[in-house]
């Protein structure tokens, strides 16, 4: 697919310097661009980069707009990035909008409901009074469930697994491999330390907005339901135990694990690896660094904790600090230990 | 699904007090519980939440009951937990009775064995010289390779992928996504430093009542087999290499991640995101604290360790109390080292 | 499938001392091989073992041929290890030579290209203008979105999703259920902390000879390519975030994360659940010990670095003891301040 200057000034209403009849056909940033890419220059400490630019077309905003004449046509905007951001999301819309309608062979339960403008994938089973809100799309190989319900302009990618009872909400994405809805960890050891498995019988509810990432597994309640709500992001490999609740708009980087029954603030930001423990009630607008395990907080919004057991992270960063040092504060107290014997003595 | 009091009593043996006529269609806690649900009171510090529930029914314990009437109809037992639990199994029992059959279009290789009351979902691939026992359900969009053996009352969730060889016990259950006897990770370095792979040749032994959960994975063996003995339970995300042997009823929490050749004793409770180095044997009843990294331990049964590298709980708790003060115990240091100054000059 | 000496001793160029006849149909270690088995003895201190041992043919180092007689058949090599190596191999090649075409139903696009002697398993799903070289192997399950190039005698295992444009050399093996080119985890938040999506229209490159764990996921890029260059061989469960890029010949132990824009250099070796910071340019030859978290590191080639965040391991090590050791500390500053407290009043 190629694009002229003057298309593409179009679509984002932007002014040209140079050519408008110049062809792009792809992306790329300022440095690593060349003929026939399209980039964007929004920061100043870009300057040298912009002026050596082998692209075709730069988006730029209009107070960066070089004196000296570049070979690139500019398009001329008020925000480069925002207006960058926007060609990407019209870039990929065209990848997903030729996908309509039930692709042979794929299992639809007769009782399940789908939507107008939906697209179902191959080898994908869609099971018993399960519906699909209009304008959705299921890639290939996904499974849901009984009950399943999914509302409306939502994508799951291919081989994702729901499920019976899960909620799904609107303008969601769920990726590749993702599993929703199976059982919680739940087990009552006997006398004799044999484990009996607790039913699990809740289920899953995702909200809009939300992000699922590739191979993340959300487990349905014991009894009520873990919750995602609306905004949420969350990246691959995370574990989200039964009866999680992960607040509005919060982020969760990759590989995270919350054990079950705990409450995530809203507008919440958890980088990767990090471990929390279950049966917390954790304030909003909680910030926590990358391997750190909470086991326990005070209820403050806007906290920054680090470590496991995670604490301030202020106080965190002095600890490690003399963490290193230790074998010196050893010997510190050693020469201490000496001075004090040699004066015992002397 | 609608149960009146009556009926449940039947099923538990339950004493009524109140209308025999109370209608339930679903399950909730003691405080979250309204008109329509069954909980249960198995606890005398939810007196408060008994008064003051709006559940229909109550499964409640002989030695539990009230002076003051309620307005929900009692179902009276000697153990309300257990009651509901037969209750929450008898109701998920009911989720998979309908499963017959093998549904189009699914393959199964003709040399392949399937029992009697066995459910084959659509999409999923039965690979030659397979057997499946009786009774046992794999549900859409997995794929057992060559020669895999599944034993009787065995559940596998939609997209599990089973590699050739591996042996499957009865009553087993393993959630979606889950990877069983992928190649373990063996290569050996040339000098120009190159991998070559070695090849594994071994399998997976998953025995009687094992519980594994979803997108987790366990590889197959070297030579011989990886075994994940008799009523262990296995959270999500798991990773389990080559050569491992996971004692009986142990629990193994999600993100955890076992290196190769390493043994767990029986009966050993393994927290979440824990790391265990290889070619370790590890005594029974350990317990690991969640991301604890297990290197090197003595062989005492029940040892509760905590920390990377790990040790006696008690004394990691100690030590992380004063990792935490470490700035002012430097502070505390130099203070004496000012006073030996002055006491020098003085 | 069974063997005799004669045959096994012309796969490997060997001297056959004892029955040529003599029948085998697997493999074990010299400890538990049993009457059948196959075994390799390739290093002195196994002496005793090769004594007792039960198997029926017993690879050796010429160098290693005990004075008494043995009696199981000894196939007498200049490197029993790699002699054992290429027996494996062959067993193993075994395994997948039978698989060939096409098998129903799968789904493949007509603009697909598809090489000689290929197999794509059933509930495979090839897009639109993928082209699949020639000996690779698909197993059943999969999908390949749009654009996806995959090279020559490339295995991928069952339920292994890869998105549209991703690239896939010669010689890779890819794990079940890994997730190839899902979307990089990029939101920009707006005022009121409500994230909007960042297209990712990069894509994945997956040099010749890589081998992929299971149920990894490697992101897409924003913009260029995540790399994962020849030779390097990744676990299971890895995560490498968007616009990463890890050089040749490096191994990726189990649960890694690597955050987005950082690159891997050659040669190096990561530890299971090590966690990497983003943006990151790393040395060469860099060896991370498990679950360290490497966020900042000099540009020294070959470090040895542990903890999180990470420095030497040497150093680290030491901190370690003092770590353990740190109520003791604390006693040993108690007691100078009160020797110092008591020669003041003294």
């Amino acid at each position: 697919m190629q694009f002229t200057a003057q298309q593409i000034a179009g679509l984002i209403n932007a002014t040209i310097q140079g050519n408008p009849q110049t062809v792009v056909s792809s992306f790329n940033n300022i440095e690593a661009a060349t003929k026939g890419d399209l980039t964007f220059m929004g920061n100043a400490k870009y300057n040298e980069a912009l002026l050596k630019s082998k692209a075709s077309i730069i988006l730029i905003g209009k107070d960066m707009v070089p004196d000296q004449p570049l070979k690139a046509t500019l398009l001329v905007v008020e925000d480069a990035y925002a207006a960058f951001a926007t060609l990407l999301q019209i870039y990929q819309q065209m990848h997903v909008e030729g996908l309509k309608g039930v692709e042979e062979p794929a299992f639809v339960a007769e009782s399940a409901r789908l939507g107008e403008n939906i697209y179902i994938g191959a080898f994908t089973y869609i099971n018993n009074r399960s519906s699909i809100g209009k304008n959705t799309k299921i890639y290939p190989g996904c499974y849901l469930g009984e009950n399943v319900t999914v509302g409306e302009n939502t994508v799951i990618y291919a081989g994702v697994k729901i499920y019976h009872d899960s909620v799904i909400g609107s303008n969601v994405i769920i990726h590749a491999g993702a599993v929703i809805g199976a059982d919680g960890f739940g087990f009552v050891p006997d006398k004799a330390g044999i484990y009996k498995k607790i039913p699990q019988i809740g289920n899953v509810i995702i909200e809009d907005d939300v992000e699922i990432g590739a191979n993340t597994c959300i487990d349905r309640a014991t009894l009520n339901a873990t919750v995602i709500k609306k905004g949420t992001k969350v990246d691959n490999l995370v574990q989200l135990a039964h009866n999680v609740v992960v607040g509005e708009h919060t982020g969760i980087a990759a590989q995270v694990g919350v054990s079950g029954s705990t409450q995530i603030g809203a507008h919440s930001m958890i980088a990767g690896q990090v471990g929390i423990a279950g049966h917390l009630k954790l304030p909003e607008r909680l910030v926590v660094t990358a391997q750190s395990g909470v086991s326990k907080l005070s209820d403050t919004p806007g906290q920054i904790v680090s470590g496991s057991p995670a604490f301030a992270m202020r106080d965190h960063l002095k600890s490690n600090v003399f963490f290193r040092r230790l074998p010196e504060l050893e010997k510190r107290i050693a020469e201490l230990e000496k001075a004090l014997e040699k004066s015992k003595n002397g």
